[in-house]
Order: structure tokens, then C-alpha cells, then sequence
């Protein structure tokens, strides 16, 4: 049996096509299934349509919020490091004795995958309720075959447990572990002929990133990585040039990569060889703001190749513990003078294209019904507040959620 | 009919006396009628102490958290003008729109005390998701007698609505209102001599407050002020040295006033006479963010003079729209480099310090039942956190709040 229509109706829709926001005020939406079938003036609602109705009371309406890049899932927080670092303790003395991602890896591999699940319902909830409904996971704290399938693991489960569509990301070139210090290429065989094969066989990922920096891989491995990843149809996505100049965006571009993530450092030659491949720009506030840098990423070279800006979180337990992509959006602003509509961009429709995924992050006939439901005057107000979720409800695939 | 004691077990407790956290593990807390009546290791608790049990299966508890200076209560937000900041529009061409403060004045001064009170209650409940049990409000919007009258009519009504007590504060020099534009003292005549004695008369203020700075009142108008208030029995708080080095500061050790907020450009002789008064400074990181400024207040010289540092959230339309005080903790570890313990300090201890009160900010024998409780697993993590409140509940007076 199927089941009624339902139709929103005494919205307004920031459907977040075409430029600005696509508003359309005074509207109705109307849910066939899980699919967006009609949006528009409710004046223009076809008689023909009908169904179960909910008047939003002139509340704003938007595509659900997608958090595009996060590393959700990890064994434990580091807020014993925050507190050592205002007392002068450094990052390579906190590594040294055993703290920084070292310390992710071991508390992840310790910890089974009910736990990690367990450890990560919290953030998924505070994510939940700034309207997210579709986020990215990545692996990259077990480092070995075994701890990233866990990883994998929990964060697809985390999806079956919560009203959210998760998408998991295969960051097979995170960290060396400590057991292949100084034999970088051998850990890369591993990644490349062991986990890269088990991961792809189980179907536990939707794409393979790689961190391209000169303390992590080079441009080189990642592309090793990458090619094998391809055979497995599997799309990349690079953390690229976050801390210097390393070349990650440019092989983002070369690669046709879905994404290059960070940027900080990524000059013109880049942005244009991003821009020739329809490489999205992934920003990422959370962990500049807590890194305490001071290179912003070139907002005005990717505006002007048009290269498509996303905004996330990059939740993680060391540079961003930040479970929030509303405050990813305000943080664009006020630190990389994003305007609100491009930050609402950034969390919904290009958010989606960093994922490659067609069918949601915007408000359009045959999309998926992911919406969130807002109190507030105009989407700006979605970037304006710092750490306020004014959220009144979510729908994920045309069922109300929160 | 006295009501049985409560008693708070398998907790563990940052007392926030002393230094650092002065944490209990294992402890217990009981409560008699609103009070504290006392606290300590559990296999201590004298068997005379009887009543209600609660078992905190482990949970860290904090005094209740305070939030020492906002300006909450506003008559609609500002997000219009942060959409247009991105593209260009300087301040100066914002205010000419008739935008910047003077919109807020004229939103707060058409809007009825009922209106004002549902537009600040989702920033309260915010505030209390945070594990805010006393916070502190400002008039300042109203500049006349009617509406700074109705700003702290507004204020206390959220205080007998909300399980929150609300210490209200008249921000009789703020901003100069158009009506007085360019005859300052005339205004200050109004404030001291109609405004100040209606407000002390129906008891509507728990202190006075004004915005020394060049491009608003000068230290000379704030004494005056002061001087009235301190014949009414309020004390002074004053914005103090935020964009320019104003003598903010230095006037606040001069008159003994409760606390200096903001202080980035303060220098050492004013951080001598705070120290001198026993003047609380009040960080405010959410401005500082939020107008993207580069000076930090001198953390260091605070230190060194043992000034007592608040943290505060500011909250307010123009500069800080951020309704969080666990970010103001976050923002003040990460830009200003406090430790954790500094920073939950800055919310606790030193916030009631700031607001002249000794019956709260603490858990001792004797200080009020006002108690947040915490899904931590220590309270570095109240600050590691950027955007995420891990609160369990609250206790306001030893009544479960939240
Ligand atoms: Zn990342
Ligand atoms: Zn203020």
C-alpha cells in the first residue's frame, strides 16, 4: 500500500538553486514516497495534488544540511592535550609522549565497535539538530585492515541507528602507523593490496581520501592510492594543502578528484587546475580556527574560477571537535568571509556535489524529501548566529525525524 | 513542611576552590533546602546525613555555570546586515542604512515587553543547554526612561519564567541616542537624572554599566554615572579598553567597580589598578571573533597581577550573536589561550565575582544549589569541545531544572 502524499504547505523554500538562496515565499512542497514530486507558490498548487498536510506556520524550509567531511568515529577526545597546550607543552612533545593522533589510533584500535558507535552518538545527535541529514565519515584511525573495516563498520551503522544518510570515506592515507616508521611505500602496499581490496569487496566505502602534506604522503602515494581505488570504481577526495603548498589540490584536479579539502595554501595554478576538473573546494573553519592559523584559503580565486565552495566541520578528536555545521557556516563567514548564502551553498547543494551525489542538496521535483524546518526570519540567520541551532524540525526522505 | 535532603552520589566534583578544579573523585553533595550543605569524599559522608538519593553514575558535577555579561534581551537580530558585510558594505555605510546599533534601538523601542521576552527566550534556553544557572542582563537598547524601564522589566520576567536567576544590570551609557545626537552630556543629564532614580526605585538593577570608548562615552561621563549609581547602592561595571586603549580600565581600579570586559587594548598600569581594586576582568572572545579583531587581551599581565579573568559571552545582536558560554570557554582557551581550568574558572567562580555575588560559583558548605552536571569524562572537556554541551541536567536552588 502506498502511502499518502504530504504536502508542507505556509513555508517559505530557500531551494538553493540558481544563485542566492532561490527563494520562493509563500510556498508547498509536496512528498510522493521518500522524492520531492512538486515545489511552488502554494497559490500555484495543482489541484490534482493532495495528501496529508502540515503547515509550517511560515517557518523557512531548506535542503537538509549536509556535513561533507568529518571524522566521526575515533576510539577517544583529546582534552587532555587542550589542556596541556596554554601551559606551552608543544605538539611534537605532546606526539612524543605518545598524545596526538597517536593516541586516536591506539584508543580506536582498543575499542570495539559497539564503543565507537556508543562514543559517537553524541556528536551525531548535536549534528542532527542543526538540521544535518546526510553526513560523511571517513576511517583513517585504525590503520590497519582489521581496525579500519571496524571503522567503517560503526559508521555505517550509525546510519541504520539514526535518522541520517551516511556516507563513508576509505582515508586510507591518514597517518603512518607507528609499526611502519620510515617505510612510508610499505605501508602504502598495505593500504593499496590488502585494506583498499577487503574494503571495496565488503562495499563499506564511497570514496578513498588521502592526506597530501609533507608531514603525511606525498602527491605520488596519493595517486598510487587513487589509480587503485579507480579500479574499484571508487572516487577520491584529497586533504590538500591545509599547513603548506604540497600539492594535494593540484592532483585533486589532475585526478578529477570529488574534492579537495583545506586549501589553505593552494595558489592560482590549483585553483585553476580544480576549477578545469570540477574539483569542489572543501572549507573546513573549524580546524583553522583551532589550529590557530592565520593563512586563510583563497576565497577570491575560487569565486572567480568558480570553482564550487563546500562548508563542513571536519569533526575530529585533535584540530576540530566541532560537531556543529552551523557553526562551520558562521565560522565561514566570519573567518573566510563567506556571504550566508554561499555558506548555505557550501552546506547543501555543493556539499552534495562534494560527495557526488545527484540526488539531494537541493530543493527540486525528484530530489530526495531531506529537509530541515527553521525558526527563523531568512537564511541568513543560518550563518549570523554563533552556536545557536534554531532548528524546529528535520525530514529524511519525507519522514519527520527530529 | 521542610523538604527531606537530597543527596547527590558517585559523582565527581570540581569544586572550583583553590586552584585548578579543586576536584573530589567519588564524592557525594548534599543539599538541604536550596544550600550546599555539604560535600566530599563518599566514604565520608556522616551516616546523620539522610534524605532522597540520586546516583550520578560517575557524572562530573560543576557549580552551575553564569554567564556575567549579556545583552540578551533585543528587539530583533542583525542577520540582514551580516549578509551584507561579505559583499563590501562597510560599518560606516551599514549605520548610514540605519542599520548597526541604532536598528536594534529602534526594533527594541517598537517592540512590547511581552515581545521582547519571546524573542530572548530561545537564546536563554540556549544558554541553560549549557548549564547556565545565573546570567546576567543588560538594558542598553531603550535609551529612554519608558524603554530601558521595559528592557529590565523583560529581563526580570525571564528570570521568574525560567528556572535561571537573572542578575540585571542598567547599561545607562551605551550608545548615544539620534535625539541627542552630538549633546552627550545632555544625555547624560537624562540617564543620571530621570533614568538612574526610576530604575533604582522599582528596584529593576543589580548594578550600572557604560561603554567607555572613544567612539562612545568618556571616562569623565561614566564617573559621573557611576557616582549617582554608587548613591543608589549599585556598583559599576564598565566595557572597557575594547577597540582603543580609553581609560576603561584604569577607571574601573579608580571607583572599585565590579569587573573591566572586553580589556584588549588595557596596558599595564590599568591591569595594576584592577589588580589594585580587585577588579574583575571579563574576557569576551565572541566579539573579539565575531569582529575579527587582532588584539588579545593581555592574558599574561592579568596573570602576573592576579586580576581574576571571567569568561562571558557577550551575547548580543551586533558583535556577538552567540547565545554559548561553552564556546565562550572554547574561544577563550583557543584565541586567548586560557587553560580549560582558567576557562571554567571564567564561567564559574570569577563570572560571580564579576557580578558581586558570594553566595554562588562554587560548591562549598553554604553556597547556593545551583549545579550542572556533565557526560564528561573530566572538565577539561567543558572547553576541548567547540560548539558541543555535554550537560546531563542542571539543579537550580537543588531543584532538578533540566
Ligand atoms: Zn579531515
Ligand atoms: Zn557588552
Amino acid at each position: 500500500m502506498e502511502s499518502p502524499d504530504l504536502i508542507l504547505r505556509n513555508c517559505s523554500v530557500a531551494t538553493m538553486t540558481g544563485s542566492g538562496y532561490g527563494a520562493v515565499r509563500q510556498a508547498a512542497i509536496v512528498i510522493r514516497d521518500n522524492r520531492l514530486i512538486w515545489v511552488g507558490a502554494e497559490t500555484s498548487l495543482p489541484s490534482s495534488l493532495s495528501g496529508d498536510e502540515v503547515d509550517l506556520a511560515g517557518r523557512w524550509v531548506t535542503p537538509g544540511l549536509i556535513d561533507c567531511h568529518t571524522h566521526l568515529v575515533f576510539g577517544r577526545n583529546r582534552a587532555d592535550e587542550f589542556e596541556m597546550r596554554p601551559t606551552g607543552v608543544s605538539y611534537e612533545e605532546i606526539a612524543k609522549r605518545g598524545g596526538g593522533i597517536a593516541s586516536t589510533v591506539a584508543a580506536t584500535r582498543a575499542a570495539s565497535m559497539e564503543e565507537l558507535i556508543d562514543a559517537a552518538l553524541p556528536r551525531l545527535r548535536r549534528l542532527l539538530a542543526d538540521g544535518v541529514t546526510t553526513i560523511e565519515i571517513k576511517s583513517g584511525y585504525g590503520l590497519d585492515v582489521e581496525n579500519e573495516l571496524k571503522m567503517l563498520r560503526a559508521a555505517r551503522a550509525l546510519g541504520s541507528q539514526m535518522p541520517v544518510r551516511v556516507q563513508t570515506t576509505f582515508l586510507g592515507l591518514h597517518a603512518l602507523p607507528r609499526e611502519y616508521a620510515d617505510r612510508q611505500d610499505a605501508y602504502v602496499d598495505v593500504v593499496v593490496g590488502e585494506m583498499l581490496p577487503a574494503i571495496a569487496e565488503e562495499g563499506l566505502a564511497d570514496a578513498v581520501d588521502a592526506y597530501v602534506e609533507k608531514i603525511a604522503f606525498s602527491p605520488a602515494q596519493a595517486e598510487r592510492f587513487f589509480e587503485a581505488a579507480a579500479c574499484f570504481g571508487l572516487p577520491a577526495k584529497v586533504h590538500a594543502d591545509q599547513l603548506s603548498a604540497s600539492g594535494g589540490a593540484k592532483l585533486a584536479g589532475r585526478l578529477r578528484a570529488l574534492s579537495a579539502d583545506h586549501v589553505e595554501h593552494a595558489d592560482e595554478a590549483s585553483v585553476t587546475a580544480m576549477a578545469d576538473a570540477n574539483v569542489t573546494a572543501v572549507l573546513l573553519p573549524g580546524a583553522y580556527l583551532c589550529m590557530r592559523e592565520t593563512k586563510k584559503p583563497p576565497i577570491e580565486l575560487l569565486r572567480q574560477h568558480q570553482v564550487s565552495m563546500a562548508v563542513a566541520t571536519d569533526c575530529n578528536p585533535g584540530t576540530s571537535p566541532m560537531p556543529s555545521l552551523l557553526l562551520a557556516m558562521n565560522l565561514s563567514s566570519t573567518l573566510f568571509d563567506l556571504a550566508p548564502a554561499e555558506a548555505l551553498a557550501g552546506a547543501t547543494r555543493n556539499a552534495a556535489k562534494a560527495l557526488g551525489l545527484t540526488d539531494r542538496g537541493t530543493i527540486e521535483i525528484g530530489k530526495l524529501a531531506d529537509l530541515a524546518v527553521w525558526d527563523i526570519s531568512g537564511p541568513a540567520e543560518l550563518s549570523y548566529w554563533t552556536g545557536h541551532s534554531l532548528l524546529h524540525s528535520r525530514y529524511v526522505g519525507g519522514e519527520r525525524a527530529s
